[in-house]
């Protein structure tokens, strides 16, 4: 028996039928959703009451933002009703002094983003759905982005939460403070849990000063070890000002260059990768001039082969098009098996080398397009299929792929999931690479907090 | 029935009668303690032992550092064997590419502080008892000090942990990972737990480029309020590098200069309030001149009345000594009633209005001695006795002054506790100041990870 939702938020806010389309569908493609209904409460007050008759009825809870996730997180398994932020969209507060942002979780990236540079700060989190996805999902799955190696994943920009419990309960967590020790650190267990213990109604986000000052450059190198060293003295040269460290293979320039409008290779010669470095700053002069000695020393030791510094916005865009445009140019070449690994930034060169030893061996011809957070030690392992060979076959061996590329992670203390989370996409990978003690402390907070299991069910745990 | 520890971690490892004072004595005096032992395992496996013999005897075991906590965290009650951490004092491991530190609990803050410095690397987590406190203990409080506001808390400086849990069992959490997202992030509820939901014996740190350059000053000031805004004067034009900004009423220099040897006034007029800022990076050049702007641009819109900029590192230290000489000057002024509160950094002034006002017209003469963390919105509002006064009769309205203080920054939305944490001393706090969803939340987390209630009972949950 489906509850009376309507009666809670206004018939105009559930869907059924066709007017769910939206909220069922992956974007990746790799599931279709069905619901009980879509629900879409404009208040805290509505959450906790549409939560409190789904615990009533025993029925299972979705929890959805911007529906951008990467893992299926969002998708509903026709038992459930999904209970969708996005009318949650007011700004609460705004405190330029405190240098914190009060928001709904329904608030889109974007308008946080702008909402703070009006006050002449600045809110760093920063991803390519930035349009679309909304801040309680970006809390949920614990976002990251290409400034993390700055400020951090998007639970270090989180201050407080108000989240609705399992059973419709509100804890008001909305709390401003740089310094609270009293008790155990509850946001931090709904941050990043994909809804799965609660629906994350509204948060407080730390801001920062808006940097005024940026230096952007593309650094041709022999292998990614040197990017590693670059990174070191830029970090120390500038103050800890770099802000985005972003590593491109060869073949990702190329599929760039070839399938991406405006994208050029700014080097005249083929080198083997290139780094995207870009530091800023809120402290006027003198950025620039610590990126380029750092440049000049590593031109000088051999760890760059060429670099260059944007010398405008519009060289700014584009060196990022080269970083940005990878995803889009690898669609083009035909299927991709993607991961999202992290291992320890001094060992990312030797990820690279095994992960790609071992996957050549297995499946002949595949082409590894290994890009991304190098800062972070996060990179995006995708594989391009062979030229010419059938998308569908290699898109089968997604599964054999991805068990060689997280065996070997793991082996190395790594992330299988560094940033996208597990949803349902990874939840197999939960049971083969947690510690069976790991697992039960998940298993026990999870039962303590949703003892009914209603709060996206299928998801996270395995 | 008592185990044998002593066939776990060797005779000479399991003290009691007096060999056990050091262990049970609380430095403020406020706790006599006693314990059954006090066992000192030399390894994670002899923890994990020591553990389970206790879990299946059913006693209650007290994690124990450096033994340098202010609200009794560490004092057993008799009943209960105290584990000390002080044997796990190795460096496991130490990547300056990854900018990681891996080390035992037992180790010294000040180890790892020197252990940082000797790769041209920062640990930065700083405070009073660094040469003692252990970091075990630094993560189990979560820790504040001096150099949050740059830095942050030390949750913020936690990649990993490894954790014996209560039944003995031991959590794997030693990831050297920026970013790592599958499933719970179970570090930060052990961190800040202060041992009541198992015993850190080992972690993985962030560390940071090494500073270069330092630039400090000595501002005096009409009111707090003008502290904040040079303070985010400061931030913007430093690139955020302001690493300390701690506030000092009158009252606090005047103590100071009277009972602390060597402490000076800087300035010849007697200010009402007098601000410490500090600004630090490793991008060497250009810190000074952006503080010395940021100053004289204050002094011109009366934000500042006078300023003073450490020209070596002798000056530096005469303007520190102002600021830690508080405490010790507080002392020799007869009884002092602590609080250590928090409240979001715009609100500072207002909160200090309030509770002083209400404080004195409670007990008229009380002389209210609020310094501290202004950067971070946390002050310890600290009083001292009137003139004269008789010390043990001042110290009698403690608790009437803490509800007081208590009640109207908890109205503010504030934290009783911003960096010292729970303990036993601020229990009733805890049942006072929570709402009974939080509560609920803390003790079912409790009783899912400690279901026999051994580990540290009668702390942080009422």
């Amino acid at each position: 028996m489906i509850p009376d939702f309507a009666a809670i938020v206004g018939p105009g806010n559930v869907l059924s039928g066709t007017d769910m389309a939206p909220y069922l569908e992956e974007q990746r493609g790799l599931y279709q959703g069905s619901a009980l209904a879509v629900v879409r409460p404009g208040s805290t007050k509505e959450v906790a009451a549409v939560v409190r008759a789904c615990a009533q009825a025993g029925i299972a809870m979705v929890p959805q933002g911007g529906n951008t996730g990467l893992c299926g997180g969002g998708v509903p398994d026709g038992r459930a009703v999904v209970i969708s932020t996005e009318r949650l969209n007011r700004i609460r507060e705004i405190d330029s002094v405190n240098f914190t942002l009060t928001a709904e979780a329904g608030c889109v990236l974007s308008t946080l983003q702008a909402a703070a540079e009006d006050l002449d700060c600045l809110f760093p989190l920063a991803l390519a759905a930035e349009g679309s996805c909304r801040i309680g999902g970006n809390i949920s799955t614990n976002a990251g982005g290409v400034a993390v190696l700055r400020y951090g994943n998007t639970r270090d920009l989180v201050l407080g939460l108000e989240v609705v419990l399992p059973d419709g309960q509100v804890w008001n967590g909305l709390r401003p403070l740089r310094k609270d020790n009293t008790g155990y650190d509850l946001k931090h267990l709904f941050v990043g849990a994909e809804g799965t213990l609660g629906i994350v109604t509204a948060c407080v986000l730390k801001l920062f000063p808006r940097p005024r000052e940026m230096a952007t450059a593309m650094v041709a190198l022999p292998d990614p070890a040197a990017a590693l060293s670059i990174l070191a003295a830029a970090r120390a040269a500038s103050g800890d000002a770099v802000t985005a460290c972003e590593l491109i293979p060869r073949i990702g320039v190329d599929l760039c260059v070839r399938h991406v409008a405006g994208a050029r290779d700014p080097f005249d010669a083929p080198h083997p990768w290139v780094m995207l470095i870009e530091l800023s700053s809120s402290r006027p002069g003198g950025l620039g001039e610590a990126l380029e000695s750092v440049l000049a020393d590593a031109l000088e030791r051999g760890q760059a082969l060429d670099a260059v510094i944007a010398e405008s916005g519009e060289q700014r865009k584009a060196l990022w098009r080269i970083r940005e445009g990878v995803p889009e140019a690898q669609k083009k070449e035909g299927g991709s098996i993607k991961h999202d690994v992290a291992v320890a930034t001094s060992r990312v060169p030797e990820m690279l080398e095994r992960c790609t030893a071992a996957v050549e061996a297995a499946l002949p011809g595949v082409r590894v397009v290994a890009f991304g957070h190098l800062g972070d030690g996060n990179i995006h392992f995708n594989l391009s299929q062979p030229v010419n060979a059938d998308k569908q076959t290699f898109l089968e061996a997604w599964k054999a792929m991805n068990r060689i590329v997280h065996d070997i992670v793991a082996d190395m203390g790594g992330s299988v999931s560094a940033e996208h989370g597990i949803g349902m996409l990874k939840i197999e990978e939960m049971a083969r690479y947690k510690s069976p003690v790991e697992l039960d402390l998940m298993r026990r907070i999870k039962t303590a907090i949703d003892p009914q299991g209603l709060m996206n069910p299928g998801k996270v745990l395995p």
